[in-house]
């Protein structure tokens, strides 16, 4: 079955918000196995509203809108759609009541045009919205059904999820599934060199690679009859790219990040984790201060900017700053035995390096950084050379950090865990 | 002059990714006076591409192409474009001169689909590709003029910058220039009934307003014969704006961010910063790390996650921590005091609070912030609710404590600045 998205919004064609509706509901069309060929982006307008919603009724089975259910005199995707579908717009008494126990709900009294939003096109369905104002739609016509959802991406997807969902799937037969294999410290053209042949033969399932900073994920998609055997099909597919890749998988779990990743083996392991970070400032701790229940293995970190305060607050030599400088093998050494040693801490990560625009010399250019990861007091330093802007930089360097703490803590472990 | 978007790519169309390439390319065309009333993303398929460019040389003047013109088979953006202009493809010697020398910088030889990259539309005008091997079209013909872009964003903005837009500007006989003023510290709503009046009696200069977390941004257009005609109209709007948010106006600059807006006033008024975070966990000093040139005033900071921590990096006292708990006014006020005297700051700010998904209490809920600002010893500590997920609770947090930062050294030079 072929579904076709229409995002309704001038905001959308000014480019002052990012289209975020259509990334979420066509990434949820995939996974009910529906086939989307075309998104379009149109503005509160009956003319052209009207022109492209009857031409996308023409080559597609599910049209879904978005946006445009609001109270002002803007917002008529709803009266525009209705027309193109031979319904008139009825008082619907459910809606009504819910838009004045909503703004109850919140000690305010709704406007006139509030009342616009329980005008409803007759014999429709109605779909609840328990987030907003705007009840969603859908119409089924002799041309297709055509499903209307609130433009707010808070109200959108719980009902996209909670009442479209179940609408989708019980008129869809076949079930799509994919499973990602997320990979760090291989790069992206590596990465798909070495699942090339997987790529050319590809059938059902499918296989997508995609590349984040610092990161591959591989994507594979299988279509089946229901989602166990969609899943059979994807088993075996992801079971070579583990072998193919070993410990460079970090997840197969849709959830889990790569900082998430590296919290979880710290914590599986009973270990504590510290950082020391220069040029990233913060942002490696950030990341792993996103990760919820962190709490229970970082307790402290330090940013330490200048080469006083690496003295000070981590213990780096003077004679070490002075001979190798502060971005150099042995600061970042020394950064992260300190870290350990001050934050008790039995992971300790330091970062140090030359994020620019400017700092950088022929001999250490802009992007020279020196990741140094301590486990238990074994000592792993690292030399990497980024490109790019400021912020980017920065970001690589992050993202590295991550993928060495995994590496050295699985390393440490990798008697323990040998042959698991 | 009407301007359309086709964004070519499967990826987009299965939901992978988010069309970012869309809203850039809107904005900037608005920004050049272009009317933009459609934007569709089709895939890497022929027959469907044809349709749909066809069609969008009836109704606009100027298509711009985004995507599929990568060296693969897959990639069929160029060879589609220019069957339906009508055009052959011929080598374009400089270009393949240009990808040898591309992958000869990277120490690296190009596959025999990369020279697929240099055959090009018969008489189309050639855009350099700096940051990639493909190179950008644009083709003039009787029914409008094809521009074809790259997908990848680092290579499509930096394109669209240095070349499509001066070739834009002199096809379009007014120039169009904006100017944002960017205004902290006052909420979106409240900021839009402070410019009602202006919105609903604009003409030309246009007013919009843009929410950002924790800012608003109010950009003022005008178009005119040149720059300097526009840049009249623009200027008494921008100075009542400045008048209606008087000391909430951080910048006016493009490229000035709310994080440099605050370094530069630490930076002009001579001061040091530093930063203790708990529940942001180095997001704060991560965003102010990323204005180059910090280093000169920030030298160090910290992240106290735990209550130890706490207590013994930043001095916050046991009694404070048993009677008023972690995420408490007074221990943020600790928390500051401590950072700055530990670090001889003289701005120094801490952010204590509930992030979530857990920890939340019917007395401390999730979203719970307290930060505290000291400047020269003299504290100010804000009480703050945050709503939405863990990220967003921080994302606000972070950027409340920019804004107060900004606050609380202004007011501390009130009498300096008084009437400046």
């Amino acid at each position: 079955m072929k579904v076709e998205l229409i995002c309704v919004g001038t905001e959308l064609l000014l480019g002052s918000i990012v289209n975020t509706n259509a990334a979420y509901l066509s990434e949820k069309c995939a996974g009910l196995g529906l086939s989307c060929y075309f998104q379009t982006v149109v503005g509160d307008n009956e003319e052209r509203l009207t022109q492209v919603l009857e031409m996308a009724m023409e080559r597609s089975d599910i049209i879904l809108l978005s946006g445009g259910l609001g109270p002002t005199e803007d917002d008529l995707t709803k009266e525009t759609a209705a027309k193109v579908c031979g319904k008139k717009l009825v008082l619907h008494e459910p809606s009504k009541e819910a838009i004045r126990k909503f703004f109850a709900a919140k000690g305010a009294s709704p406007t006139d045009n509030n009342w616009k939003q329980a005008m409803l096109p007759e014999g429709c369905i109605v779909l609840e919205n328990h987030n907003g104002t705007a009840p969603g739609v859908i119409m089924e016509t002799d041309h297709g059904r055509v499903i209307l959802l609130p433009g707010p991406p808070n109200e959108l997807r719980p009902m996209f999820q909670e009442s479209v969902v179940p609408y989708l799937s019980e008129i869809t037969s076949q079930v799509i599934c994919s499973k990602t294999v997320k990979i760090c410290g291989v790069g992206e053209s590596q990465a798909e060199t070495m699942v090339k042949d997987l790529i050319d033969s590809q059938g059902n399932p499918t296989i997508a690679t995609y590349a984040k900073t610092g990161e591959v994920h591989i994507r594979v998609t299988a279509n089946a009859g229901d989602k166990k055997a969609a899943m059979k099909l994807i088993k075996p597919v992801v079971k070579e790219l583990k072998n193919r890749f070993g410990n460079h998988v970090y997840s197969t779990e849709e959830e889990t990040t790569l900082e998430k990743a590296v919290a979880d083996l710290v914590i599986a392991n009973g270990l504590t984790l510290t950082c020391a970070e220069s040029c990233t400032g913060g942002l490696l701790s950030a990341r792993l201060i996103n990760v919820p229940g962190i709490s229970e293995v970082y307790k402290s970190g330090v940013i330490t900017y200048s080469n006083k305060a690496k003295r000070r607050m981590l213990g780096v030599k003077k004679c070490t700053l002075l001979k190798h400088g502060a971005v150099s093998e042995k600061t970042a050494e020394e950064m992260a035995k300190g870290a350990a040693s001050m934050h008790k801490a039995d992971v300790a990560t330091a970062i140090t390096g030359i994020a620019g625009p400017d700092g950088g010399t022929p001999e250490k250019p802009v992007g020279l950084v020196y990741i140094a990861c301590s486990v238990k007091g074994q000592m792993t330093v690292k030399k990497y050379l980024f490109s790019g802007s400021r912020e980017k930089v920065r970001e690589s360097a992050v993202s590295a950090a991550l993928v060495l703490m995994r590496d050295c803590i699985l390393e440490y472990y990798s008697k323990v865990t040998f042959g698991k």
